[in-house]
């Protein structure tokens, strides 16, 4: 894993390349049928005749799973303390099955905290392309993260 | 179901409750296997000793917990064509197993399409509610829904 990153160790303009995912009919249906059961996302003959022409995956499926490339490949090396929530996100692009995703970020803002001396923010620009080169995903997260322990603090 | 809901069936003010939902730490913990593994959202033991104090829900989970009762109470009776996004989202107090969550919503504005006769867009802000009363997330997210059908045109 290396050694753990703090608030300090990240900085504005920073990009990280997080992973590539291959979208399947299975799992777009599955997360569907539990969390958004609109026809669009479970059921593929209804989508067919639908507004997207066929089915596509749920906007939070979408979201999720930038998330799961963004923790396996940052989050978990990093000194996380959750995030405070999402300045804005935009669905472009539908997401269907056999699209094969690339997730990446950007740092694009980062302060102290002004009430905990321990902890700072940091603002991340966070999109999933797709293999036509499409920004399918937008979004721009705010994280917490511990600041770097220093002696006799 | 009744009769199918369009854009102009959508009125700022039009609040609706769309249901409750006992948060379990089994789908805490499968979910965010999946899709957000930090340790304070799959490991209780570690959680225990991190910054919330025991485990907690991962944010997109919880947005997708609104969302699955949003669709079953309310839009899957629309003339849903998805989202182009949210304009922001705020994940305000922990979610922790055993927590009862009733989601809520208000139309805040709606304005019909300046390039697409057949549909319009609606802003709503939802709202996650614990059993303490406490909203734990705050969203406004924009949907696009088809406009009542006219004869002749």
């Amino acid at each position: 894993m290396g050694e753990l990153r703090y608030w300090e160790d990240f900085h504005v303009g920073d990009e990280t390349v997080h992973g590539t995912h291959e979208v399947t009919e299975e799992e777009i249906v599955r997360f569907a049928r539990e969390f958004d059961p609109q026809p669009f996302h479970v059921d593929p003959a209804e989508a067919a005749g639908g507004p997207f022409g066929g089915l596509i995956a749920s906007g939070w499926h979408t979201a999720a799973l930038h998330m799961g490339m963004f923790v396996r490949s940052q989050l978990l090396q990093s000194a996380s303390l959750g995030s405070p929530g999402v300045e804005e996100l935009r669905w472009l692009v539908p997401v269907r099955p056999g699209d094969v995703l690339t997730a990446r970020s950007r740092v694009v803002d980062t302060w102290p905290s002004e009430t905990n001396a321990g902890r700072g923010t940091i603002v991340g620009e966070h999109e999933l392309v797709n293999q036509h080169g499409e920004v399918v995903m937008r979004m721009r997260v705010r994280g917490h993260i511990a600041r770097r322990p220093r002696p006799g603090r």
